[in-house]
């Protein structure tokens, strides 16, 4: 593990990558502190990524960790991450692309997706946010401020209140992402969107960036901060424990648990 | 007629359920309260419904009272009810479901129904609010606040601005609603959706429902408390009277016209 | 030239009519008086639309006098006219109409057809916002506010941080645009709706128009505002002139360049 | 008791007054209705007072009852109750005047008292708010809300985070308060502003009363909510019962307790 | 009368001068013009002020004016003018000053003095906005905007829902306005004023106010549109003309009507 | 120099304190991070000072890096950290107490001490903003935030467009500090306010003082961000090296220039 857990980062040509192998609690401490890393390179442009062509979701989850947020004084500390990493995402001057490979972006690893400003997948890539229908707690730690922004209120309530997965195609199709690629072709979209960038004025672009953000700065001041803690007074009912253990079960029988 | 007017209320396996028959003063005042009353229940899940499978449009209004919006005194009785009805229904603390059958909803009733955090829709179901090219007024008791929210500002200029209807297919490809089926199973799946629902954690249910509300309590700020107003100065201009005279011929002559 | 430089007005039955016919400093004045003076005229519609079947683009302006946007005393004045231009479209009281032929609306010209109420193409008109791509700057006039408001922050980045042009097809399919007809029935398109909009009660329709409208006003003050001075910001940089003159050149290989 | 608990009700000669003479659970629940039938009756003025001329403090509190709140399934019921109570308050469309008698408006009494739109003190009064340096949770229930909107998030600071309490002298100086009056005058002085009240246009005084209230509205979207449940979280640490038992022992002490 | 009423214009060493006489139908729609021209002149400091050592106040208003705002024509007229001069003055780019002699600035021109970035009176002026008291309206032309936003909602409610006039010293203390000096000093201590703003950077000076500004922008949004709303909602109730006559008749009794 | 520049640390019994020397470049490069440690850090309360009982004002500016400020490389990376400055402040999760010495607290010191939840004076520190009559530029780096939050718009336009500083006793008076106390009891007042702090339930110190913080959050959003690159607009117009070598002499005249 790097300082910031299962996460590698790499700075190179003006980009900072940012690959995530797994979810535990070094790491989530690691997301706490890798977005400032970011914002204060001399990269242009982020890509966030998954380890080995993936990208973050529940099956990559150490479970013994997430039953740590039934804990009140863990979750605490969590929390602080949790506020940290949502807010280093917005606040981050560079531009930000996630690249998402299968299975997807899923529960926080949505949120990290559609907190960037480009998010690309592969075709065989899906999203969804179980915290409610999994985890049973409200979509706090980016959920009910990005789904929203990006797909309007209606459709972002469908996702975020019932269990339905969204692929790849659909995600295009109804703008919760900007493109998907066949899974051989997506490093080289990811690459030329970067070419292109680069291309540009350096201020321009940050400035762009900067200001098309501040719809997210206003929703993270309208809804983003206070689901966080609506997910907080959640957590701290004591029926977390019980509801991630039959989530984590679950995943298991279907082959779909790490940790 | 019950304590609501032609309004009938049941509350069963969590789930409190609202059937509206038609609309006069009785009923508009029950509105007033229903909602506020499904709020203190201690169902989970509300479903708002028209009587006998349809849900609320012009064609069910009686027009003796609805020319009473031209007489100031009345004005101001029925708009005290109509911002309770708004704000009732986004308090809420409870899941609320539009249950649509054709003829569909259509100006108070799309109202009420795009209120709701989900809209499921018959095939034969239309939308639209004829409030301007209609009555002669803006949109005021819900229709500048709501459809916005829920299609963006460029599509909601088009229904709230010219004459044009929404087929229930148009409206789920926009995200006007969240789910078109066709009429004999549209029972059916709203109870799935109800069953699905009520398998959460409640306070997690509530908390997610609660803070992605938070984005239509913003825009009663800043848009919904205006226009109800705006429409009210309208009313007060005099014209009123005989523009809902004109529009109540028109449905007449059009086989639609129920008061 | 008249009053308002390369612009034409003329006043007839209850509707405003504009024709651009290029973009040099005296029009940029003219644009900024204009909607103000449309603003004050009795007419209760206004069309927005380019002479001869066109609409406004790069290449119309006149490149001599865009660079003086990179001398900073030069700049002050046209950012006073830019911020007045905004603020005029948005206060207007009349319903503004769009009417976009080919080339279609780019740069300051898609600002120009954003901010009207409806958007009417044909179908070879296209849409762009080469702010950042072509001139290096943020796009400050009018893009960071109008994009996001009409199509969402998600498709809003897309076309705002990358030269990717819009068909008025894929336009009116996003959400961009309210229609999209073929050249030789835009003028009766356009005609249609303002016969529609003309039918109405004249203060319903004001009203419907200014309450719909605050959404823009309340983007304005989050995004709009700001944007415009991160522009002025980044023109002040010197790297302005040098990319207008490559940019410029661009046009002219592409045969589209003008002044 | 009555229906509201250890709340009364009198509604004469358009002056709806509500006289509370403590808190424990009944009279919590009835709180989250009584302003809600204040709305909805004819009273133009609603009065808010205590008991025997005082108001609410919590010598006031059934500690027993109190204590619930760090029992996660009361807290949830009680935390309904206590949005329902912010939002009616400021939702109902009658002029609300606080009576305010000494020992004066402490903790939830300080959160009724200042949302009301005048607060009438007599000079023995004081007002705090110890939610944070007595019961160790942030002030949820309507102070953070209530103190920067009345006197500046500055000096709010030092009352919401320190143990200071205001006397009616201090209170009226730095605009917390309307009125300070000796203790056998304040009939009288709230008397006079009634009839003042009651002299005006009916509409003209609500509308007025409304709109100055979208103020409030707003920072209930931006702080109201969100610190509501932020004190839900801290409620549900299990440090509260054991911060509450500690200062009612402190309460008891100086002769203060009641419950 | 000039183009703009019972106004005088002049434009000196970089300073716009207004001077009003009084209020009738024609000053009104010159208000409604006369900041955009000093926004679009070449002055850097605009000063408001009464013509002959004086101010704007119901006692200059032509009374057989005011009652048209009773007329529903006529009163539509009114409002759009009402609503570019609230506008219009938010919107000027140059630093604003109103110098207020007595009897002060009332009503409307209590709005356009509390609309200038400072506001500078002599000892013997008085400030006060009796729309709710004297005519029996919401304070929709800039009050609820206007009051609320120097002096905090607390303070503000009490001078907006009830009769109470203001002094120059006690406007001073609560920050309503900024210097009180005597009636002779006062054109010296306005002097020296606009020869500091002068002497500074004239883009910083511009952009100091335009970015304070910002809070009344925001506020516009929020309270300033729908209270104007509201106002015209109440003025279509027909009482208006009755209250407008009693009042005429108290001033005039008082010695202190014109018109 | 540590790694923050002129800037000392010390974390002792959970509080964080930041003794600030003077300004240079490394030490605003050093302000862009030192406050983030302090966030990181496991302290409750940070104390924020100046070195020998001081604080930060012009006159401890090295001169020779202010200028850089209109050199547009130079501005860019001291714009990106002036803004992390701001962000990093009023994100902190820690209570923050300024703690000013004469002379005080002036410009970039100002915004310091007033983004901080409390600031304690001596009898003899004054503090002023003087970007605008000083530098020429307006007040982008925290001014235009934070004195409004502070003291209303109405006071702040007073010390942010004119170049009066408020000494320590007025300023307590009008609300923009906490506490005024003789120079050699303001350590002890310090200390017993972070004695009663510190006695708090740590969290619903930390909720109570985030959810007062949202205030803030809400205006850095609405004016904040927007008057930064307001101030890095007109810093780009070329007159600023001038401007600040005039400034520089003037504070050298009066034997307060240190750089």
């Amino acid at each position: 593990m790097s300082e910031f857990g299962l996460i590698e980062i790499t700075e190179k040509d003006d980009v900072f990558t940012i690959e995530i192998a797994g979810l535990n609690g070094k790491t989530h401490a690691g997301l706490a502190r890798v977005f400032r890393r970011a914002h204060e390179s001399d990269a242009r442009v982020v890509v966030v990524t998954g380890k080995d062509k993936s990208f973050l979701a529940p099956e990559k989850y150490e479970f013994e960790w997430v039953k740590k947020l039934g804990i009140y004084k863990d979750m605490l500390q969590i929390f602080k991450e949790a506020e940290d990493i949502v807010r280093d995402q917005i606040n981050c001057e560079k531009v930000t692309i996630a690249k998402v490979y299968a299975p997807g972006a899923h529960s926080m690893g949505a949120s990290i997706a559609l907190a960037c400003d480009f998010v690309y997948a592969s075709e065989d890539a899906t999203f969804s946010d179980p915290h409610l229908s999994g985890f049973g707690v409200p979509p706090g730690d980016g959920g009910a401020l990005l789904w929203p922004t990006r797909i309007g209120l209606s459709r972002a309530r469908e996702f975020l209140m019932t269990d339905r997965a969204c692929t790849a195609k659909e995600a295009y199709e109804i703008g919760l992402i900007n493109k998907v690629a066949p899974v051989d072709q997506l490093d080289a979209e990811v690459d030329a969107l970067i070419k292109k960038l680069l291309s540009y004025d350096p201020l321009g672009l940050k400035m762009t960036k900067k200001w098309l953000n501040q719809y997210l700065q206003q929703n993270m001041n309208i809804v983003g901060m206070g689901s966080l803690f609506a997910e907080g007074m959640v957590l701290a009912s004591g029926n977390f424990a019980q509801k991630t253990e039959a989530y984590g079960k679950q995943l298991e029988a279907e082959g779909k648990r790490k940790g």
